[in-house]
């Protein structure tokens, strides 16, 4: 393959073009919400609220900027952990998610905020469109280093459509809940990336092993990722849940089993290793896994012990994951998984909609209240007659749903990702950001660095 | 030139000096204000406030929290690009900005919160003196590299003396609006530091190029500067605007306009590339100038749309700049602008009190409804007359008077860092930590590290 | 020394079952709080609450959130400064930490949520294990480098339980203010870490003192831990005090002291230096003195002024440990504390407890008004009684129990630490992380990396 990788052209073109769209688009249909809109006081009066902070901007936003730092600089920094492919790495997940929050405002708009031929605009919305592109963060962990910007900003365009098609389907049709989007995000990110990246197969990477590992300071980079992520993500799986006690319940869940999940993928890590040695791939994603697979649950009564299971299960599978399954996947399956999604977001979000499904099979009016379970399973209009354990089945259908989306759908987009002209990497080129940055040059006093000061290693 | 860079004694002095000045001002004039008064439950009962959730601390210390990340890991990191000056980066900006905050709180309280003799703190007071301190870390970027600690503190103390004068004059003479400080901070603090980056123009710094230069990990240090700052953009816009939909409204302008701005800064960078490559410079600076031109507007109706178009444009401005601009105030202008803050704060700013000064003309009750337009605008009291169109004459000439301030008062400053006992460095020494600080010794034991002990490339 | 530093077995056994344990105890005895509860909403009728903004959730879940950084990203980062031993210090820090909270949660659950035979969690417990995890984050800055994470597990659990005592003792029993815990965190935690690492002590660490120092990017790393405990540190004081004022007045006492400990630090950082030279590990810690001095004092009338004064005298008492005591420490009474914690958390967290016996002694209804001096300090019930010098003297006394809990029991915990199963590293094997982890091999394209492209430089 020696396809042209020069962008000049077509990285400002798809860039503007795109920008000049969302442009056209938010003119004609983006409005405020009353909420941020100057009638509020009016709102206000009519409504009888007294306070402002009944806005419902001060619920939720220190949630979204916790989401926010999730997806930049968690995500962003969670994919540097390749030895050359760091700027990138980050870079192209801030210009996917930058023009993906765009996108996702107008198609979540059109499918949940639409009135009288507006889309309407609150701090809720921007939590959602941050969610939507978390998804396609998740996926852009599986083609990391194989593709251009190009192709990450398609496959964002059609994702991001795709993720609200199937978003409106499990929480308008089959009228699921899923605040943390184990399925909506997790599930459908995770196999939409495979079912891509398994399109766009290469089998020459074997030889670039060697760039696909990691060295130390990229590592320590990686782990300002996990870290944002991990300490954040009470903040995510509660976001959107209802004020009061679901929000609060949502974050002791997913804070117990972020917890849990920790000491088992620690536990994993050493013990799969010959000589009892921890290996960071894990301590970056498997700690994570906890806080996927209660996406659904977390704002049900998991129950902090049903977290702590939850957590502690997940880490296990998480770390098996990375050390059997994702070698299998790749040699026998023709998936190259570069950041290994499947084990910390694709198996966790199955799980999380498993969890789920069950907790709210075993909801009951003695453990919510009547008042409580009908507030938190929206039992009212027409999921009035629904029993709990209908809601159990529907939830379950949502995995399905969401796991049908993602294969179908990855496979369309993988194969217009693979049409030859969007610029994408040769094979000895992936993982490098020589072909797409204008990297550092060596300075010629390299002897001004302390490091290289010292007389040389007589060792080596 | 060859000063004297040894700061034993005039660093401590001048850091002592100013503490101790510090500790007496703050103990003749400053106390708390009610809402941090333990006679707060009184004052409660005195206004029939129900509810703690009332005091102003919690509508705004969430945004406060985001803002003083910004001033410290934002704009500390953003600036450790530059391959040896990294400590210097973090450090100097830590060391100026806690200088900056207090000297801000004693200087914007007397022109704003003086009551009986006493200037009242409140958490608003904490954020106006964050901000007031921005405008600092702006202009330490055009000096980055060539001025000593001590020099710092000087420009600390006469900027942020000025930078209160000039806003006392917008905001309570001019009575214009100014939440995100396009015009007070963006503005007067870049042209400011031009200002005295050309007062202290050095013309053999091109000896030193390859000292201006990042390595590859000193720009990835730089990414989390830079993404702190784009993700808290939103937090910093709205964190001084009125309670209810003025700060919910300007949040959702600077995402807006903040994500725009990344795709056209990406598109200008490849396209102005001979191979289409992206620049690290333009991904760290050209994102983020959203967030400065929406900084007068964001708070008002300029909609989502009109944030796009902001972001759009403003983001091709600043990359433009960064590749012609920037080198031509080098080679025709002496003006050495290191970190290139003309092109992130200066041009974005002048863009943004133009879009403030159209906004606000053209607002109208039909928009803003009645009620809400007197709120938006406070066309109350001395401004009861006022109409929009004056209000955005107004806007403008709040421009004009920030260019002026920065553009006198920087020569002053200049002229007085000048003077040759500051300790500033030699012109061979501009841009190397080993001036300031004592920077780790290589380790003998280079050969525990595993990045040597692998045979030696044999292409080298 | 040769102990099997092979922690195949230990390390996942330790994680396991003490992970175990927590599903178990959580199970029987934790349960949600009425805030947290989808009985909320009855629970809001019943207490006549008009609004969720009520639920104390939305009080506390910004601080809670900033704090959690500062457990993770701010202990973890801040203790990277070592050359090897980075991974080690972010990874391991998580464990505990991750550990450390699920147990703090049951331990302070059943001393102080324990109603009917449940502990009942909310947003407040999460804060509280965070803090008692705090001390357990600044005890491992003394043992950094020299235990395994066997060793830090079980360190962790005894510790957990002794703060958990101590704190009972001051707050139930004594009945002191201590709401950002310069006593129960600070002082207890210190002067524990350094009880464990005397009876560590290992005499023949002299020949690795070139790995006990740092290299300049892990230097920068440590600057990312130090600037979000900076940062986020009026959160941390303010996190568990009264709604209102009290929250208010916390912060703004918080930030002042921190900043004038800035100014202080650097001042006699370069006053120590021959040559005036600023060292990092002086930034890095002593500047982060103020906050802990306050942490008992920042919720009183402390006043601006006064806060400025400790933050003074604590940036000066640091930087002179940091040069003089620590070596003292070390080549006189065998304690070897490796990141100076003595400095950062020991000695200020002394004159915390003193400034806020000071302060609380002072106290009186003038100040405060009546109501406020009551509702600060809790008098009523059994403290009814109680004037304001008594309760400097409790506070007082507050101070020694702290002292006595941590040398003995830190005494004992590092006798059971000292027992050679632990997988204790030799002494060659001290701060290294090699050891414990799987590495990055060093690649054999190193040709890729830019740095090495360059001639090698002729003068070494």
């Amino acid at each position: 393959m020696a396809w042209n990788t020069n962008l000049r052209w077509r990285l400002p073109l798809a860039c503007v073009l795109l920008e000049v769209a969302m442009v056209i688009l938010f003119g004609v249909f983006v409005r405020y919400d009353i909420e941020a809109d100057p009638h509020w006081p009016e709102e206000k009066k009519h409504r009888n609220i007294a306070s402002d902070s009944e806005n419902d901007f001060y619920y939720r936003y220190p949630s979204f900027q916790d989401v926010h730092v999730m997806i930049f600089v968690g995500f962003g920094f969670l994919m540097t952990f390749l030895q050359r492919y760091s700027f990138s790495a980050v870079g192209f997940n801030f210009l996917l998610a930058a023009f993906g929050i765009q996108w996702a405002l107008l198609m979540q708009g059109w499918f949940h905020h639409f009135q009288d031929g507006y889309i309407l605009l609150s701090v809720e919305s921007l939590i959602n469109a941050d969610f939507c592109v978390g998804s396609v963060c998740v996926a852009f962990g599986a083609v990391l280093g194989k593709v251009s910007p190009v192709q990450l900003l398609i496959m964002t365009l059609f994702q991001v459509t795709l993720f609200t098609v199937n978003e409106f389907i499990l929480l308008n049709l089959l009228l699921v809940k899923d605040a943390g989007g184990s399925m909506t995000i997790h599930t459908f990110g995770a196999y939409f990336g495979l079912t891509v990246t398994w399109i766009l197969y290469r089998p020459n990477l074997q030889h670039s092993k060697e760039k696909q590992s990691s060295v130390y300071y990229s590592d320590l980079f990686a782990m300002i990722g996990t870290l944002f992520l991990w300490m954040y993500w009470p903040s995510f799986n509660s976001a959107v849940s209802n004020h009061g006690d679901a929000q609060h319940r949502a974050v002791i869940n997913t804070y117990c089993s972020l917890a849990a999940s920790v000491l088992t993928a620690v536990a994993l890590s050493s013990l799969l290793h010959r000589k009892g040695k921890l290996d960071m791939v894990h301590i970056q994603n498997a700690t994570l896994a906890g806080g996927v697979a209660v996406g659904t649950a977390a704002e049900m009564m998991l129950m902090p012990y049903g977290s702590l299971i939850v957590g502690f299960i997940v880490g296990i599978i998480s770390t098996l994951g990375f050390v059997y399954l994702t070698p299998f996947l790749e040699s026998h399956m023709r998936i190259h998984d570069t950041c290994g999604i499947h084990n910390l977001h694709g198996l966790p979000g199955l799980v999380g909609g498993i969890v789920g499904a069950v907790t709210a099979s075993a909801a009951s009016a003695e453990v919510y209240g009547h008042e409580g379970l009908v507030h938190a399973f929206d039992f009212e209009g027409v999921k009035s007659n629904r029993t709990t354990v209908v809601q159990g089945c529907f939830q379950a259908a949502g995995i399905f749903v969401s796991l049908a989306m993602a294969l179908v759908g990855g496979c369309i987009v993988g194969i217009i990702l693979k049409l030859p002209f969007w610029g994408q990497p040769a094979d000895e080129n992936c993982f490098e950001d020589d072909i797409y940055w204008h990297t550092p040059e060596t300075p010629e006093n390299l002897n001004y660095r302390p490091e290289d000061r010292a007389p040389k290693p007589t060792t080596s």
